[in-house]
């Protein structure tokens, strides 16, 4: 018994958390049960309202389906729910018409459309395009259709029907859109922008800790080299963000004009950025490996000391630039120091091209050496060069 | 005109090639198409049926909602389907029978506690745990909840009514089950445990291809090229493949006993093994990334001659390892050769450090040298070894 009262409240305490963690998610919730009373209610004082087959069933289960997290996926939900329904629909009054013409083959026809309609659907939405975008759509079509052609009525009064059906979706709708714009909207665009700004900055401070720990002497306290591989991991995020970046966008081109986006804001730029970001996350994995393989084996001290002076700069240097684009990205301005900082950079590359060739003659006496090791450093640091390409595209384009 | 008839014709061939690409996706769809005209047919037919708010309804919405790709997911579906329901009916039943006992404060009770479930039950899919295995079930929760709640019957009307639903729903749904696990199941099991093969013979393919073209003299015909450095890219698929895994292997856990697999598999060890993998796919990221960079800056010719003996035998040890190892999963066996194999293995990365260290003696002639671009990949080759312990505890445990 202790252990179950210990596993609930180890629930509660994850589920704190994650209300700590982000409190617009609290907030979500509250929306969504705030548009569910308002709908149900509003049918429940209705007098013309009849029974659970009525239409405010329809209502409450758009509201349910429909509201999301994030504006741009509500207003995604809606629109395909809305176009779904009204193209299966129309078609299925023309399909049972069709039928009602024929006595003795209605059933045959009717299972026959919804058998390749339903198929035909379903295929399509395994296309990656029509995924990407009309997913949710196709479905509700698929249901629509199979719902109106089993329905059995007569042509003019499915007409009726049909027309409750989508006015019940549309007040269902509307009341999403409206909780969902207006009580602290969170917008798919507002948030993608923000994670791949603090990603930028994750992935300088990764950079900065990971050169400064290689080269650093270990006499540093306990408790700030703690943070310090807390800073250390931030790169691993930007790893995982591919499904959330893409996900974030495709919902963001759903969205009006909100804060300084404008409508058709270059949303497919980020997902660049965000590409040429893991690109150099990658490279800062390889380099932590090198570190974790070299702990054991280290470098002769005199070639750390040689080399630590050009790392460190050109580590600082890159991590400059990162900082400087994230910078520039957040506040949507180009700045002029960007291009001073690309120049450091680069002549920072070249000092330690020329220290790694003037190293084999200076390690001539002892002939052991890990020289090897530093070599990745300048890896990372090469492989900014195109980050910084297409931050500077997205950057001109946005301003 | 022509624009919009070759637009078709494209969206047209790219359909098609999805499906030469994945027959089982076709045939998924036709079964799709067949569960529902079986379960509307059957409706259409029996003469209890009456009008679209009939029960009909429901089993052809839990068909459209629940049938999905994979028998892991459908089932999933299914029970979280029915659990939400059930449990929110007999909820939904118990509010109004307070609410009914309260004849003037009725729409408030009504209100107050679909507010306060829906945002409790949307609050507990952020939860990280719940939104993995009943994302699904929260959301029929609140849906179920609500149109009870506004139902407004008497209590003994509303149990008749929930007697059907849930009759329908277990109808629609057992109609899913029968026709995805009967019909070409595609276990998601299954899928999982090709993809992880597939990714490792694929991860295997490209370190040989990374580390030849590197070692390579570039006089070899363009077709054959052409087909390498299609090969060489395949570690791409291996570093996007996160999202796919984490899926299947959540599906699979809902999977009953199939095939070569038991009911309690340990599918989670797949996930360690494709983060092992992933690992190795970043390490030949970072490869590859130094060799675009030195394919410039080329290093002398004698150097390589030095070290391209001692890289190859390492590169094609590592990538048979990788070979047996998929080998091994593919048959779920523990093979003899595997130990032998490693041996090899871990004997070739002495073998290249002690060429790394004599290195520098042998260069002082001419001093100018990118030693260091070699380095790296000695660094796969080391990073392969925590692939091979996880690996072989999945055998054991498999086995």
């Amino acid at each position: 018994f202790l252990k179950l009262v210990l596993r609930v409240w180890k629930f509660l305490k994850k589920a704190w958390d994650v209300a700590v963690d982000d409190p617009r998610k609290v907030i979500h919730c509250l929306k969504v049960g705030l548009a569910l009373s308002v709908v149900s209610l509003f049918y429940y004082m209705r007098p013309l309202y009849q029974g659970v087959g009525g239409n405010a069933m329809w209502a409450i289960m758009t509201v349910v389906v429909v509201f999301e997290h994030t504006v741009g996926a509500t207003l995604a939900k809606c629109i395909n729910r809305g176009a779904g329904t009204f193209l299966a629909g129309s078609l299925g009054v023309g399909v049972n018409w069709v039928a009602g013409h024929s006595r003795e083959f209605e059933p045959i026809i009717l299972g026959a459309s919804v058998f390749f309609l339903a198929s035909a659907a379903t295929f399509s939405r395994f296309i990656p395009s029509v995924k990407q975008r009309f997913d949710y759509g196709a479905m509700i079509f698929i249901l629509t259709f199979s719902l109106v052609s089993v329905s059995g009525y007569r042509v003019d009064k499915l007409l009726d029907l049909a027309q409750q059906r989508l006015s019940t979706i549309a007040i269902g709708a509307s009341m999403c859109i409206i909780i969902t714009m207006l009580v602290c909207p969170i917008w798919a665009g507002q948030d993608l922008h923000v994670l791949v700004t603090r990603n930028m900055d994750k992935l300088a401070n990764s950079l900065d800790g990971c050169v400064a720990e290689y080269f650093e002497d270990s006499t540093s306290p306990s408790d700030k080299e703690e943070e310090s591989s807390k800073k250390l991991q931030g790169y691993k995020c930007v790893l995982n963000s591919k499904a959330t970046e893409e996900s974030l966008a495709n919902f963001a081109i759903w969205e009006p004009a909100h804060g300084r986006f404008s409508f058709r804001h270059p949303w497919v730029q980020y997902l660049k950025v965000g590409a040429a970001m893991r690109n150099c996350g990658y490279c800062i994995e390889a380099l932590n490996g090198c570190i974790a393989i070299n702990s054991e084996t280290q470098a002769p001290q005199f070639v750390k000391n040689h080399l630590s002076e050009v790392c460190m700069r050109l580590s600082s240097h890159s991590s400059n630039v990162l900082k400087e684009l994230a910078q520039m990205t957040k506040s949507m301005k180009k700045s002029t120091k960007i291009d001073f900082a690309i120049g450091e950079m680069n002549g920072a590359v070249l000092d330690l091209q020329d220290a790694l060739k003037s190293l084999p003659t200076q390690l001539t006496p002892p002939p052991q050496t890990n020289t090897a090791v530093l070599a990745p450093t300048a890896v990372p640091l090469i492989e900014v060069a195109p980050l910084v390409t297409v931050a500077s595209l997205l950057i001109e384009i946005a301003s």
